[in-house]
C-alpha cells in the first residue's frame, strides 16, 4: 500500500484539478461582463494559467493562477512538494533537532469580481521529519479554510461553516468546535483593535498520530484516520464555497460597493503580510515570492481613519467580525 | 538655553507647520481637477485634517493627513513627543537595560496622484534614555529622506539627492555618501530579488555625541552639533521635493500609468509591512495604527508574474531600482 505521503500528495494534486476545473466552469458560463463598477473589460472564459518551478534545495511546485474573469478576477490553487535540509529557522520554529524535512500542501484564495461575493482561502498540508537513517521520525497534518466577506448574507456564513462541519463530524464532533475557535484565534489584526479578518472556519496544525509521543490533545486517531481526515476536509471546499458564489456572482454593485471591496480588500494585506506565520515564513526563507504574494488582491486601498456610517451594509460587516457561533 | 530636547521639539513642529502649508498652497494653486484616469472627482484646495491623540503611557502626537486633493492623493506630517517606561521589547531591541526612554519626531509620507509625481518618505527623530534618577544616559538622532518615483526623469533624483547632500556637506562631507549607502542597504524588498522601494535618498540612526562612549563611528559632533545637523536636514524638505512636484504634477497620464503606480504601490505596501523596522515596531507596540498606517498608499494593486515590456518607461524604472550614483 502506497505511503501516507503518497496518497495526500495524490490527492491533493487530483483536488486541485478538481477546483480549476470547477472555478473554470463559472467563468466558462459566465459570457457576458458584469454590470459593476470595476469592470474594465472582463469578460467570462478566464482560465486558470500553470506555471510549474522546480526548488534548488529540492522538490517544487505546480502553481495555477487566474486574472482578469468575470466572476474571479484573481485567484491561486498552488500545490507543492518540497523536501532536503530543514533550514535552521524551521528548526528553532518547530523547535526540533532533526535535518531533513518534506511539506507537501494545497493553497488557495480566490479573489472575487464581484464585492458581494466573499474572499476564499484554504489549505491541507502535510510534513514530515526524518531521521539520520532516513525513517519519517515526525508527521503531522495542518489545514482549515475560511471565508471573507465584504457584506454579510447570514445564510452564506452558516452554509460555509455547516458545510465544513458536516465534513469534519464523522471523524470526531470535537474537531469542528476546536478547530473553528483555533481558526477565530489565528486569523486576527491585532493591530486593528483584534478586528478579525473574515468570519472565520476551521484552522489546524500538528495533527498527529495520537499514538505517537508529544502527540497534540485532539482526539485520538491514526495518520491513516487523519489522511482521510484531510481528504475529507479538501473535498468539502467546492461545497462550501461555490453555493455562495452562484448566489450572490450576478448581483449588481457600484462604486460605493467597490470602494468598500477595496478598503477591506487592505485589510487582507495586512494580516498576510504583517501577521500571517506562513507569508512571513515563505518570505524569509527565500521561498517562491510570485506563489506566496498570489494570496494577495488584485486591488486594495487605503483611507485615514475610515468609519462606516452606523446602521449601513458596511457597519453590519465589521460587527460581524469578531467570534460568534455561526450554526444555531 | 533650551535643552536639544525642546529646541528639536520646537523645530519639528514648526517644520510641520510649513511643509504642510506649503503642500496646501500647491493645491490651493491648483483649482481644475487633473486631466487623468484617476481623477473621479478630485479638485484643488484639499487641506490636512489634524488629529491630536495622546499616548495612555506619555505623550502624544499631532497627526495630519490630507486626502482627495488633487494633487496630494493622499499623504501625512506627523509629529509625536512620547515618553515613559520603555517596553521590555525596545530594550532588547536597543540592547539597553534603561527603562525610561522619550522619542520625538517627525515624519511624513505624501502619495501624489499623478503617476509622474513621485512618493516621498521623510522622518527625524530624537531619542533619550535616562538614569534612574531622571538623567540622559544616552541620547541620538536618526532620520533620512527617500524618494520613490513611477517614472525616471534622471533630473529629478539627481535634483532630490544634491539638495540633500548639499544640506549635509557644511557638516561633513562624509555624511552624505555614508547615508546614502545605508538608504540603499536599508530600503529593500529582499523578497523581491533585492529590489529597492525607490531610488533612495538618505538615512541614517544612532548619530551620538562622538565624546560619549559607544558613539558610532560617524564624524565627530557634539549633540549640538548635530541638532543643527538634523534641522538643516528637515529644512532641505521642500526643496528637495517640491521643485519636482511643480515639474510634474501638470502632465497627462492614462490608465496604463495609473495601472502602473498601483502596482508599485504594491511593492511600496510591502516593504512596509513585512520590513520596515518603525512600522512593525509600532504595530507591535500597540502603537497608534491610523498614524502609522498612514504611510500606505489610497490604492495598490498585485498581478501575478507581472513584467514590464523590455523597453518601455515602466522597465526603465525598474532598472533604476538598485544603488546607483545620483550625482555626477
Amino acid at each position: 500500500m502506497e505511503s501516507v505521503k503518497d496518497r495526500f500528495i495524490t490527492h491533493i494534486h487530483a483536488l486541485q484539478d478538481r477546483i480549476c476545473a470547477a472555478l473554470e466552469a463559472i467563468e466558462a458560463a459566465t459570457t457576458t461582463g458584469p454590470a459593476g463598477a470595476a469592470a474594465a473589460s472582463p469578460v467570462g472564459g478566464a482560465r486558470f494559467r500553470e506555471d510549474r518551478w522546480e526548488r534548488p534545495g529540492g522538490g517544487g511546485g505546480i502553481s495555477r493562477v487566474i486574472e482578469g474573469g468575470a466572476v474571479f478576477e484573481k485567484g491561486g490553487v498552488n500545490t507543492s512538494v518540497v523536501f532536503g535540509d530543514l533550514p535552521e529557522v524551521m528548526q528553532q520554529h518547530l523547535k526540533v533537532s532533526h535535518n531533513r524535512f518534506m511539506a507537501t500542501g494545497l493553497s488557495l484564495v480566490i479573489h472575487p469580481l464581484n464585492p458581494y461575493v466573499p474572499t476564499v482561502h484554504a489549505n491541507w498540508r502535510y510534513f514530515e521529519l526524518y531521521d539520520t537513517d532516513g525513517r519519517v521520525a515526525d508527521a503531522w497534518f495542518g489545514g482549515g479554510a475560511d471565508l471573507t466577506p465584504y457584506y454579510i448574507f447570514p445564510g452564506d456564513g452558516e452554509h460555509f461553516h455547516r458545510t465544513l462541519k458536516e465534513a469534519m463530524d464523522p471523524f470526531s464532533t470535537e474537531y469542528y468546535p476546536l478547530f473553528k475557535k483555533h481558526c477565530d484565534e489565528y486569523f486576527i489584526n491585532k493591530h486593528r483593535g483584534d478586528e478579525a479578518r473574515g468570519i472565520g472556519g476551521v484552522f489546524y496544525d500538528y495533527l498527529r498520530d495520537t499514538a505517537a509521543p508529544g502527540a497534540s490533545a485532539a482526539p485520538a486517531a491514526s495518520l491513516e484516520t487523519l489522511l482521510s481526515f484531510q481528504i475529507a476536509g479538501g473535498n468539502a471546499f467546492l461545497p462550501a464555497y461555490l453555493p455562495i458564489v452562484e448566489r450572490r456572482k450576478d448581483l449588481t454593485w457600484g462604486d460605493k460597493e467597490q470602494w468598500w471591496q477595496e478598503y477591506r480588500r487592505g485589510r487582507y494585506v495586512e494580516f498576510n503580510l504583517v501577521h500571517d506565520r506562513g507569508t512571513l515564513f515563505g518570505l524569509k526563507t527565500a521561498g517562491r515570492t510570485e506563489s506566496i504574494l498570489m494570496s494577495l488582491p488584485p486591488r486594495a486601498r487605503w483611507a485615514y481613519d475610515y468609519r462606516p456610517e452606523p446602521g449601513s451594509a458596511e457597519a453590519l460587516l465589521v460587527e460581524y467580525l469578531k467570534p460568534r457561533n455561526w450554526i444555531p
